[in-house]
């Protein structure tokens, strides 16, 4: 079963709390690769004027979350283990984009790269890895 | 300067967006460590019923945060440079624990950990590692 | 099967390359968690009379797997999956004293986490956390 | 002042412990990123005939020490602040290859990426981020 962005938007916002209410979005899927979109809200600033890091944490687990939908269909019991995110630049007050990808799609678990930009700037903002456990097929 | 509990909790809740809404708050400090507390709320939840990912992200960032205030002072500039966190367990709909300590407190960096525990449960539910990049003092 | 620290010790240089070499050995086993220490050589030096990253890194490794061992017996097929280090200060040349200990002991996979020091000082060098696979059992 | 590839695989030779032994050398420098490989030798095998983790650690470390001298020139006092490696395949007895990038370069520290691959293998055998800390410039 194949899942496309619109349908794959739908199911996080649905499962994913505070998603719906961040403007977590998936843009289009390229490959095995999802390109996603957190819509900026002042409710995401934090003290200077830049986006908090919980907002760019949530946005890249949603990310990470899209990519195992878009690559293996509906898996409802898939469970983040560890995420490693290194925070690279103060992300403007704008829209963040997020590419991710899976590094490896194995049996038991997925391992993810998210990379994370503001809108129009080509500098990163955010790098992430982290991994998410498969749940058993009987 | 040294901030109390109360501090802290006001500080945060007033700099961290998000924050003052989840229910976030320093329970006591203890040496160089600070207990915390997120109190539950259902819009935390995820499918199946556990706390989220970001709920617990966002509790670890904050309950970092709170040692730098705890042990340097009112610190508006420090910056979060890496997380990296191992979900252990999946959290019960309920309050969780953070106790957060500094592994190192350089001049330009400082190095932490965080363990979450759900309410009443000694299991680890979480383990957090991050850092923050102090200013540079002129 | 309980194995004792010479078990593991022997265990360990039989298995992980250059462990002899570098002189890995587990000192004694304190509930669930194993003490190990990595006796100094000057072929483990860097540039400015310290201990070398891939030093410390080789170490938690194996202080890794001599948890697993520890607790769950001689499991050849653990597999490290992620390890994450955090290098907090510049270990003189002396023996290094490693702590590690699992977070959580799962049916598929164990996190762990080992404190690092130089012999004779309590200031942690480095604090590294990982997660092992385990294999299926049938 | 600009550094070679030769020049590089000098430096870090004659800086890092067992790097000479362990056939690390730099091959080519493009753009901001630096391939390098790991000759294959018997002693970095593990039990079940794949080279150990270990030595996929030292050669990241190694490689993203490469981008450090190939984008900043000689700064010997640049330190490893954090590593996290991702372990995705089990390498196969052959060298490895690694191609490590910058994420930032910022005045204070430089934020990297190594991909790690077996020789002849376009799937990734490991993934690496990590932050170097800069010495400061008076």
């Amino acid at each position: 079963m194949t899942l496309s962005a619109a349908d794959i938007t739908r199911l996080i916002r649905e499962g994913v709390p505070g998603s719906a209410d961040t403007g977590f979005l998936v843009e289009r899927i390229e490959g095995q690769s999802v390109h996603c979109r957190n819509i900026y809200r002042p409710s995401q600033l934090r003290p200077g004027g830049t986006l908090s890091g919980p907002t760019l944490m949530g946005l890249a687990d949603a990310a990470m979350y899209a990519v195992i939908l878009a690559n293996l269909g509906p898996l409802e019991m898939a469970v983040t283990q560890n995420l490693n995110i290194n925070f690279l630049r103060k992300p403007a007050p704008r829209d963040l984009l997020a590419v991710a990808s899976p590094l490896k799609i194995g049996r038991r678990s997925v391992a993810l790269e998210v990379r994370i930009y503001s809108e129009g700037d080509d500098a990163l903002v955010a790098h992430v890895t982290g991994s998410y456990a498969l749940p058993h097929i009987a």
